[in-house]
């Protein structure tokens, strides 16, 4: 369903218009997991348009799983809910699954 | 407990001091059929209090709905993914459900 | 898992950084009971941090409680949802868990 949504705001906003962030937390991790993913093929698809998804490490690492475990698009930061106020304080929308 | 919210909130803080807007997305598009409907009576009543219900087109299209199927009062728009994304930028609150 | 994700906001931004209310609604100001309440000990941790913890009034009248039933640490506001919007219009960010 998230990524569904973030396809049509790609293609309702355009592209240029909008850049997409998604910040999988606690068990949200495991969405990004290499494998099993179905969601592999959408993931890679919205990642070839832009999007940019981040995993929390302190999740990663209450459920025993590192950066290696996530597909190679992932990137890691620190703290999902720091992220997620930061990013909010710079003017970014939020929009919560 | 939304429509029970909203008219705590607009109690609360006054119909001259607030501006409410019901963003329908996924599953939750249902809840604004015509029928069955058994929340008809409080949409109607936050209605005409001047708070506005949209839902997503998408959607409505996912789950093999139409406008024709919504409460009279409902609005459509064309991503409600996009419809919060712009809203956010615009200054309006975010409250998720 | 809300409780835990304070606790690494504030590790990771730093005391002095970040100021935490947590905002209790609907369901949500059962966590906040005086018992039983296995979380009691992570609360007292956080409010010591100087995290506030508000629950909102109508919820507690709907469930049959009051101001009474609530740890010490917690502040009642008349509605929650007017509490969260306020605060956003005045630049707070969200995290809804």
């Amino acid at each position: 369903m998230v990524f569904h949504n973030i396809q049509n705001l790609l293609d309702d906003l355009g592209l240029d218009e909008v850049e997409v962030v998604v910040l999988a937390n606690g068990e949200g991790v495991k969405a990004l997991l290499q494998k099993p993913n179905v969601h592999q093929r959408q993931i890679q698809r919205l990642a070839d348009q832009g999007v940019k998804f981040l995993a929390c490490q302190n999740s990663l690492r209450f459920l025993g799983l590192d950066d290696g475990d996530l597909l190679e698009s992932v990137e890691i930061v620190p703290a999902g809910v720091s992220e997620l106020v930061k990013r909010q304080t710079e003017g970014w929308a939020y929009v919560r699954p």
